[in-house]
């Protein structure tokens, strides 16, 4: 028998600024530090960063296509689950997360948040959405400890 | 060669008040004396209560549902698609209508409003939430008309 | 509160021969006159022949897309379900059916056959695969009689 | 940048007998040797002798389940993704591989195979299925070698 990777869902905007995208590598590194393996939808921008911080801190990163095409993956995921679904696959990388951090974000975003809050998963924003039933943070560090004691609850 | 019914997405909450409900009445019996069909999430709540206004005014009404088992439709659904997708479906409801009204509603309504803005699709809240990119609606006449507008842009 | 529509799943090749469309709309129409609606996966071949023999005859019809552009439709789809599912959207289409006829057909039909076996569902081919579990038909006629009583038992 | 995981999906029967147990147990450990995860669909029988053989021998594994609760995986899944798609999971499950060895099975590894060579993946039998299109083996030392053939052309 194995243990299980534990993941956190790492949600966001596909194109970000440059601040946005560091914050997203610091949130993925930190969380590898904490000992969770990280799973985005497996494009570019928060997600490919969030990949990336984890990967380079020894994480495992997850990423789940909305296309079926695996080389349409960012180049930081150690796994790659080409889906098919288009927009249905939201639902999915909140599934494969204990909770989730979103990092900025827009309606894509939103809708990943709707379904963790409906299935009761914690999710942590960082200059994302303010929804209720959401936890805020103003630093990748702040983030990654609110998540440690949400999906700890 | 026919043409396709033109369906409006009803989204909101599974368990409403007396309020709630009959509004989601009037937005359905609105909706079909304009000549759309309701698509909805097939449960109960504003889903049954948008079907049978939709009904009983003598439109076409669908239930696209979480589960795989037909019955547990409400009894106003012409058209029962049971999809055993989960929260996935809520993809499906927002895709099947032109756009969407919503009727009160939680999480689960949430994860449909960022779904059909990511597609461009337009939605007018009627005592829900209130998200950047969404039309508000003070009556389920006004509802019908502004959707009926922005279908049309 | 209203009876929901009886459906049997038309499944089968995207492009057929001009006996095998012939023998798919024949089955449409049995189906309608015989009050049952048609889901198809509602693109073109067997499924538009299906779909076109049961409008024809005063039948219901919905087509459920993998793809999120309702134009995609084939011009029979009375109700168009897209779903941006790709090949996931098989499984609705048998769901969506109290059993299925195959009309010819390839590796999609077969693992509409595999889906609709797995739920119990009774399938009656016509010209399609040969598989433990399937009821055969020579003739629309008797795929049309078969399926009606296999749904009943 | 990292290098994916290359996965093969092991498909088959979730009640087994021992032999099937044993061979699906050894495909696992062979495809781990010869450098590659084994992604399934997550629950018993097949699907969790592959993941334990697999494990065994150092590789990687990957459980992709038709439910919400992660706890439903077998014990052998290092990576967990719960879907809450039900049967349409099975479409994930062939898309996670470059190619699928089958170990037994009904009629949901019928439509995983139907899904398999409807977008071209090898798909070796181990018996299974024979279906035209797919390769058969007699051995779980064959079907690998097969596999690796197939998925290298």
């Amino acid at each position: 028998m194995v243990e299980p990777a534990k993941f956190i869902s790492v949600i966001g905007a596909g194109s970000a600024t440059e601040e946005q995208l560091d914050r997203a590598r610091q949130v993925g590194r930190l969380l590898a530090e904490a000992g969770f393996g990280v799973v985005t939808g497996g494009l570019g921008g928060v997600m490919a960063a969030a990949c990336q911080g984890c990967c380079e801190a020894g994480g495992l990163t997850v990423g789940i296509l909305p296309v079926t095409d695996r080389r349409a993956a960012n180049p930081w995921c150690q796994v790659v689950i080409p889906t098919g679904l288009g927009q249905a696959r939201n639902v999915l990388v909140v599934y494969a997360g204990l909770g989730a951090i979103a990092v900025a974000g827009g309606a894509g975003t939103l809708s990943e948040i709707g379904h963790a809050l409906k299935t009761g998963r914690p999710v942590v924003g960082l200059g994302s959405w303010e929804i209720e039933g959401m936890a805020q943070a103003a630093t990748p560090e702040e983030a990654v400890v609110k998540i440690q004691e949400l999906v700890k609850g």
